[in-house]
């Protein structure tokens, strides 16, 4: 079986994004980030900004928020309602064909499927923290507590919806090393390998 | 820096070790795997079977023990003590020049050179049962309860001896899924990146 459905998952400011960017480029397939954000909204009705950060971030502080506030759309929590509406939405990417998914827990969404790749793309804190701040300038926090946030958020997403760990080897086909490999070599690597 | 000592972290039936022989063949540099039991051997007076159990495997049942019986070499547990002889040997290994290690916490152990270039090799259950009934026969136990048992004892050793957790991506620059990429391909990959 040819796996052509690749799923990327990343550290923040690893370049995991870009290594997707070009490798869909490079095989000429679709590349899937901004695009379910917008199926979502269209879905939901919710605020692009606001998917973007619940689509992959900790529900817990919602979650605390509904004890008291009572839950929202059809009985569920908005967190559960955007990622139904987000699993929906990537079951039905892959269903078109080869394309790049990066992150949303689709390695997991798509685990009954036998065509897709799995990667993650990790780095060491320096190469993540100078590169947050040449690609997205520098804000009040330091790079280093921004990158701890924002991956905290991640893992905690990804063990709520998929009961797995977030970055254990066993999830995926390969993980690579940006800091130490380059960002192009990871390419390179992965569009030998599902070619 | 060019990385050519090359550490093999693996789960049990992955075939790990196998990527590494072959690894070293091909790049024609020592395979170091028998040969730190032996030195350790040497270097303790242990038995080579009794160093291979201990020098990747859980040291819990071993602190108990001391507890009630005291403590053995030097006022150390023989776990510390096998321990310690084994990390100086792998670090006397690596001053000799490029290699490929299997196992043994040594990419922890080589932590401080930045010549290591560190893998991690695994596989999903299936692929590691049949594989260690085909390599290793059959025993009274299953072969998923022998995989279990054993990864059990190499994730304990490992987070005892280093404090990281074992087979988490952001300890390797990279990690390899022999069931689904092949074993002679993980070592295509790998001799590519350290070439």
């Amino acid at each position: 079986m040819k796996k052509n459905i690749i799923t990327i998952s990343r550290e923040f400011g690893s370049g995991g994004r870009t290594v997707g960017r070009k490798l869909a480029e490079r095989l000429n397939i679709p590349f899937y980030d901004g695009e379910i954000i917008e199926k979502v909204h269209e879905e939901t009705g919710f605020s692009q900004d606001f998917i973007k950060e619940q689509g992959e971030h900790s529900p817990t502080k919602s979650i605390f928020s509904y004890a008291f506030v009572g839950r929202d759309v059809n009985g569920i929590s908005i967190n559960d309602y955007v990622w139904n509406a987000q699993r929906k939405i990537i079951l039905d990417l892959a269903e078109k064909g080869p394309c790049v998914i990066v992150g949303r827990c689709a390695d997991f969404i798509l685990r009954d499927r036998d065509d897709c790749f799995n990667v993650f793309i990790h780095a060491d804190e320096k190469f993540k923290a100078e590169r947050i701040v040449k690609e997205y300038g520098e804000t009040d926090k330091s790079p280093e507590k921004r990158l701890r946030e924002k991956d905290k958020k991640r893992k905690i997403n990804y063990k709520y919806y998929t009961d797995q760990d977030w970055g254990v080897c066993d999830n995926y086909d390969i993980s690579l090393n940006t800091g130490t490999l380059g960002i192009d070599k990871c390419v390179d690597i992965i569009e030998e390998l599902v070619k």
